[in-house]
């Protein structure tokens, strides 16, 4: 290969790698009388359909940093839709508020449910996504809202929880789950979830047979995919951190299993 | 790079991976009167000390798939001992001489315990070895002994169960664990394994504050990688076969383990 098409080739991979086509807009869906503020993201440089992955945001809500693993998404080559799981996008500044506002979603299931599908309807509307081909992922409170969606066999190929609250209201019954791969990416010094949630939760997957992966990462605590998480940490004297190791074998685990899940 | 230069470094290193210097030694180490026959096995073309495995056999006993996988470490650039820990290097032909052996280890650990240390300790003093870097992984009753060496506080820095049994006659106190990780890959479809045995697993790692992977391969079975599985399982009518995907999926992680543990 002579050089100058090496240096084309290379400089043309940087491009792509660095800049990319990923266009990002705000969307609205509704269920019954409440509408929610979404952020759909997709590479336009990548032609014909491919598979499309919810992000469920923390408990703060739908915010820049929900959106920008949605850009990460689409990057891979996905288009994904960053929900609104409380409605207007409405977010909390305080954990007082952010508590209050998640414990209002998981204890109206039905509510959840039908805001989440509505979220995925409009994900496989999308003409970029294959509507045969959905995931969802999601952060703390959303790793607790996708693995509840998963058990309320929700039509998802793969659910990822990062940092997610394990415990769960109920368990799923037998043959309800419908994804075929689940990743559960855990710090394993998180005080936010208790040895005896981790056992419920792998239980509860071994006994409907679906096969996971969970994922108990060296030394990291609640938050540790969010590079603010310190910062948050420190505001309200919370036991949060960012950790770039387990952010990258957890985001890499995600990827090996969306390409085993839709290869 | 010119193009002769280039094929030069591709058949390089085809010869490297295809062929290696791979070299297998039969070995003996003894706990009181008893003489265990093990194997060890190095790459002769890798100069330096290098991190040491053990690799703990099914409940036939020390036999070539053991010592083809203590090949396949040495490959990959370990020094890896294939240990007996039925001594005389005895092995089993049919599963009820493999149960009897099998318990007769597990219900004196003590002397199981023995007899790993001893071979850790032969493992470490090869020149080859970097004493302060050792790891060890099993298949089936070999899995159920190195998390049970884990439990015991042996000094291992990571260890990988393939098939193995997860029930325990106890389970560690806290701190005494001393390997940094711990890969658990289960079948998914695995008869011999409860869900409960899972939880209680998961329950006890996450308790310690251990870093672990607990992979449960999709369909995959008892034996998942093991070739001769499916011969024997229908010879002996048991639910085992081989499942070349979970094999590879286990094998990676469990390098993937190694290179971090290890970097």
């Amino acid at each position: 290969m002579n050089r100058i098409l090496m240096m084309i080739l290379v400089s043309t991979f940087c491009a792509t790698a660095a800049f990319g086509a990923v266009r990002g807009q705000e969307v609205t869906y509704t269920t019954g009388d409440t509408t929610m503020k979404g952020y759909l993201a997709t590479d336009d440089s990548i032609t014909g359909k491919r598979p499309g992955v919810l992000v469920v945001h923390e408990w703060w809500g739908h915010n820049d940093y929900a959106r920008k693993r949605a850009d990460m998404l689409a990057q891979l080559g996905f288009t994904a839709l960053a929900v609104d799981m409380y409605g207007d996008g409405k977010t909390a500044n305080h954990p007082k508020d952010a508590g209050a506002f998640s414990s209002a979603v998981m204890k109206n299931l039905p509510e959840a449910r039908a805001r989440f599908e509505a979220a995925l309807n409009l994900l496989r509307e999308q003409t970029s996504v294959d509507p045969q081909k959905t995931a969802a992922i999601g952060y703390c409170f959303g790793g607790a809202v996708v693995l509840e969606m998963a058990r309320e066999g929700v039509d998802l190929d793969a659910v990822a929880s990062f940092h997610g609250s394990l415990a769960a209201s109920h368990r799923a019954e037998a043959g309800m789950i419908k994804a075929k791969r689940i990743l559960v990416a855990n710090g394993a010094a998180d005080k936010f979830v208790k040895p005896a949630d981790i056992s419920a939760l792998t239980e509860e997957l071994a006994t409907a047979g679906v096969a996971f992966d969970f994922l108990n990462l060296p030394g990291a605590v609640h938050s540790f995919t969010n590079p603010g998480a310190d910062a948050v940490g420190q505001k309200f004297n919370l036991p949060l951190r960012y950790d770039a190791g387990a952010d990258q074998k957890s985001w890499t685990a995600m990827r090996r299993m969306f390409a085993e899940v839709f290869k």
